[in-house]
């Protein structure tokens, strides 16, 4: 997300998920394909025989989800982390992966270090990579066109289980892992948005660049939680899909929201702005039922992530409410969308 | 493939399979993840429990693997037709797949055809789009990238199947399916190399613009050859594959290829271009020990697939060569290299 967003949405066009609903949604009926379910998910669910499968596909440029001059070793990592997170937010163990890249010419330091951190990353979360192609990318006006990478990863499920964003009840808890809005903050002082103290815009920026996929945190969640989501459009537009395919509606409490040392040391209107709705952030919002709370804790101690409640979940016909903890609402703004760019 | 090929290669750099070899080959040990084997083939075999799976990727870019101007229509269905050739060499039964594509700005007539052509070759084959992600392409000083497409496809194999390039023994039949060299003949045309006749161009093109993936036959393929491939970098250049992989060679008959009509009108020296190494087909090439060849042809009869058989593997140590029918030998060029660009 290099450029600085702005507005370029036209009244009635399409935006990212409409162009997903009315061009990429297949409404066929395919009696002989495996059984599936998922659309809208962060992944698929396929059912083969007896087995079950998640799979996600993540596509990523170089000039539009990274920097130009990105750390192709940082790129490496991300660009898988964010598919196993899409598998973590399924409640899937990673499996496999497979790799497409186009580029304009083979830079050989480029592709060392962007395969260290790809490969680096896929040892640590034991997902091999098994296949892919390699392209040479289009030449525009006699520029080279820019790296884009596209990753379809495949984890492994029990037998009709995996969470989903449509399973959250009234009256279930909410919670985040980790501390939501760290990498809007790296992101905001590289735009000129705000300006962060050189040490906190270094560990914003590590979260930024290397985000942790919640993979141990997802699996371990697969009988506990009710639903599911990674934050990755942000919290509160990805908490939003998850009202509109339960049903519900939700309480969030602000002052119950966990920040990382460096967000408080950022003023109260930023961090609204970086923890509600920033995006980029690889951490799991999810749903469970208040008899869970302490399986929850005890799996957040064993595995030494922190998972905080942040509100509950209310029925259809309310309205999303985010109480300041002073009596008043906030109006948090809407999350990250692609092509209409209206991020802030 | 818009434009004209001319060599970049410089000594000692990386092509296309260097890099993969060098670059994007697992080599780490995954003890937990689903056993696999197919790297070099056209898909991976994963197995799950007692279910194997074949993965295929393809990326295609506008102005590399397409015209910018091609129609959309066709675009959507090669795009997918491309990778139901891989799962059709593997002998797999499509049953899934995922797009990524990027695109400059949201062009809803050229979605629209895209999108047509896609589904419908989607519902030919009963492979149901199950999920995919939509990105906006980066802006390169000032202008639109080009529209990039990646496809990731899912098919299911019985229990310790599947059809790779390794299996082929001396004294082995080498059998083609279709009518080989057709999409490189209307490339060439469009290319300046040679001129085709306006009715013969035509159907060129068509076989270019609109391949078959030879689904059916590679299926039923699955237990009577022990080798077989698409042949979309040139007929040479994938059967070179074959005979590096299963540690043979070849003799084949250039009398015994199947020409088009539209082909038999060509030039001897052009129909030798396009049908040995012409790349863009996705007809199968395969091997069987002879005694599977009566089987082979009532399968081709019982499906309205042609195949012919073009000559025989030989021992390792051997050369591979191709006989011109009167005494002499012919010396194809190379395949296909995205990198290189060494086409012709």
């Amino acid at each position: 997300m290099p450029d600085k967003p702005h507005s370029t949405r036209t009244p009635n066009s399409l935006d990212e998920f409409g162009v997903i609903s009315e061009f990429f949604t297949d409404k066929g009926a395919h009696p002989n394909a495996w059984p599936s379910q998922g659309v809208g998910d962060d992944c698929a669910f396929l059912d083969i025989g007896d087995k079950r499968i998640a799979v996600t596909t993540d596509m990523m440029a170089l000039g539009t989800h990274f920097f130009d001059n990105a750390d192709p070793y940082t790129v490496g990592r991300k660009s898988l982390a964010v598919n196993l997170s899409d598998l973590a937010a399924a409640g899937a163990v990673p499996k496999a992966f497979f790799l497409s890249i186009s580029f304009p010419s083979i830079d050989e330091k480029w592709l060392k270090a962007y395969s260290k951190g790809l490969m680096e990353e896929s040892f640590r979360y034991g997902c091999p990579l098994r296949g892919g192609d390699t392209v040479k990318a289009p030449v525009i006006d006699g520029k080279p066109s820019k790296t884009t990478i596209s990753i379809t990863a495949l984890g492994e499920l029990p037998a009709g289980k995996g969470l989903t964003r449509s399973g959250a009840r009234p009256g279930d808890d909410i919670w985040v892992s980790g501390t939501p809005g760290d990498a809007f903050a790296a992101l905001g002082d590289i735009w000129g948005y705000w300006k962060c103290a050189p040490s906190d815009y270094r560990y914003f920026k590590s979260r930024m660049d290397k985000p942790t996929a919640r993979v141990a945190l997802g699996t371990g969640l697969l009988n506990l939680a009710s639903s599911a989501c990674d934050i990755s459009d942000g919290l509160i537009g990805d908490l939003q899909h998850i009202l509109d395919r339960s049903g519900v509606s939700a309480v969030l409490h602000w002052k119950d929201f966990p920040l990382s040392e460096a967000m408080r040391n950022m003023p109260e209107d930023v961090r609204r702005r970086c923890v509600l709705s920033g995006g980029d952030d690889y951490e799991l919002l999810f749903t469970a039922s208040a008899e869970q709370s302490a399986r929850i804790l005890e799996l957040s101690q064993r595995l030494s992530v922190p998972v905080t409640r942040i509100g509950e979940i209310t029925g259809a016909g309310e309205s999303l409410l985010i109480d300041d903890g002073e009596g008043g609402v906030l109006s948090p703004q809407p999350s990250f969308n692609h092509f209409t760019n209206e991020v802030v």
